[in-house]
């Protein structure tokens, strides 16, 4: 792991320079993590071009950081004010004065923002500037250590979702079918998971259809999205499955969409982009008048967490990302995740898909089949 | 419902007009949610100084949000774009042009910030401000119907500690417990929950211990902190159990706290400020030598969120938060967060207490003991 976190920083140091950054402070456990071996709440991490690292954490959690962090300076504080006189005294240390240092701006809230760049942490001659896009080249290609991790995530994610699709039945709630996912989850090896979403009935046809007291009917679509985390590392998975005999339309739009999904994963390869994997499944259904019934990007990357870059390129932007070169081997995306809401229902089927060097390899295999 | 609302946005107003603010644009879910009676991800709500309401929310889920938004209109958008000239298309509507817009500055990261005062979608001549205060204070006190889903949640977390706490035996993980914490919770009537924390034997020492594939020994301390969420409210209660027999060490610790805990709990009243409960109990702390023990704010508000304002001063600063007035019967507060962090082990007892007329009341009521 030691010999991992130095390539990362390495690589890390060439990005800053040629951004023209000379120190990252870091919040987001996941980059945090990535680059240090720890990430975790209330804390950050300071990088410097040079591939220096400092950590501040709370003063409990000392001892514990260093089980994780192989290297750089650990420093515990005892509340807010601590933190920022921590990040003033690593300013100091490594001799930081007039510089410009990298802040996440894809997570920092105006009030973290505040703090992390408080008169009494950054010296005033040191500019901030975004550094998402680092992060997210670095963390774009996934090593051997990672793709094992998410393929065991995506092996939690099969057992969650058969779990949670034999439960299905009249007179369960959404959120007692995500019981179910959840708990087959950490039986089988997640340390956690984000967020689970399972619709049901017309429910099917939101966006975010987080879980709800709604109880199944018989012949209701149920849309199950759940992932997973395994030694850091996620996958992403999502099945409609009927709690009855699907109507004939169900299944047609099931089938619809479960036949561009899968072409799309089949187009993947070393070379094609996201944007272009996008327009291709967006295309299919426009084709089939459903340009209406679609939302969110059919395409994102998988990695630490479920949902990050690469993103199709309009995504990417808002999101205050750039937009990612083509696939190369070993990046992970899911693809599928931007449904067919057809008004009366709405059917998704995702998938995490890992490039290889000839292709492409799904790794999320539970049975798509809209009837149980 | 739609008359607390009415109710809500009256005072909302008044809030509004007295911060010098003509408008809000939220995106916060637990503040659309209060406003507005919907809160989802990946939409905004618009409410003027007075008390007109616009959503903006994915095209997908029109429908699903007029089930709880009970007045204003309604727009869907299909992207992030269409999201932009969403809210352009409410400045025109509403006749706003030259005026100050509230936005959440605790909330937005600096990319969602980047998007709401897009040059797109907000008019150049319109001020941006931070309207976290406003939300804050409107939140504060508890009405009838809050307080009764937060004390069903209080129930759901009793339900959840039980099962959790039955769990511990030697040989189970970290991330098995919190599974039966879960399962049970959601089989109670949660229709979600905020992330669960449990650690074991020496990752009690940290001050955000989430659930590990760490497996439990024989005399570990194991401690178990869950927030369910039931018909969109919280409740946040903790308890620290011994896997076994505890040392004399690991008791005593567990008895200084609990009655360091229950004492500022028997002072809650109206009129005592937070500030003044999180004085009293470090001081208990402090007095016995733990003054470098501790971490995290003892005391914050509990609602919707089951981390909310009020914040104790000193942390309400660094997070964006006004300083709370002196409590007030109906509001709902947790008491216990700031542990005990003796270096080998942590000892920790939460529990969500409702100021009333003449005191408080605790609503979590799982038993409060060590030994299991």
């Amino acid at each position: 792991m030691a010999d991992i976190l130095k390539k990362r920083l390495e690589k890390c140091s060439r990005l800053m320079k040629a951004g023209e950054l000379d120190v990252l402070l870091l919040a987001k456990p996941a980059n945090m993590f990535y680059l240090t071996g720890d990430g975790r709440l209330c804390a950050f991490a300071m990088i410097t071009k040079d591939g220096e690292v400092a950590l501040g954490v709370p003063r409990t959690d000392v001892d514990d950081v260093k089980l994780y962090a192989k290297s750089g300076s650990i420093t515990g504080f005892e509340d807010e004010v601590g933190m920022i006189h921590s990040i003033a005294h690593y300013f100091e240390h490594f001799g930081i004065k007039e510089s410009v240092v990298g802040l996440e701006y894809t997570f920092l809230t105006q009030s973290m923002m505040g703090m992390l760049t408080h008169p009494h942490a950054k010296p005033e001659g040191v500019k901030v500037k975004d550094c998402t896009h680092i992060m997210s080249e670095l963390r774009r290609v996934k090593d051997e250590e990672e793709i094992k991790r998410i393929r065991a995530a995506a092996k939690v994610a099969d057992a969650g979702m058969k779990a949670a699709v034999e439960s299905v039945k009249p007179g369960i709630t959404e959120s007692q079918v995500a019981a179910e996912a959840e708990y087959a989850m950490r039986q089988a090896g997640a340390e956690e998971f984000w967020r689970s979403y399972v619709s049901s009935g017309e429910r099917t046809n939101i966006a975010h259809g987080l879980p709800s007291h709604r109880k199944l009917n018989s012949g209701d679509p149920v849309m199950i999205d759940i992932h997973p985390i395994v030694n850091g590392y996620s996958a992403d998975m999502c099945r409609t499955v009927c709690a009855g005999k699907p109507s004939k339309e169900m299944q047609a739009a099931y089938d619809f969409y479960l036949n561009a999904q899968q072409a799309a994963i089949a187009k993947i390869k070393p070379g094609i982009s996201v944007g272009e994997l996008e327009e291709d499944m967006h295309s299919m259904l426009r084709g089939a008048g459903h340009e209406e019934h679609i939302f969110g990007p059919p395409i994102h990357g998988v990695g630490i967490e479920f949902e990050e870059a690469p993103l199709p390129p309009g995504h990417a932007f808002f999101h205050g990302e750039k937009e990612a070169p083509p696939l190369e081997a070993n990046t992970v995306i899911a693809v599928g995740n931007c449904g067919l809401y057809t008004g009366n229902f709405g059917v998704r089927v995702e998938d995490t898909v890992v490039v290889t060097e000839t292709g492409n390899e799904i790794l999320t295999g539970y049975r798509r089949e809209l009837e149980i």
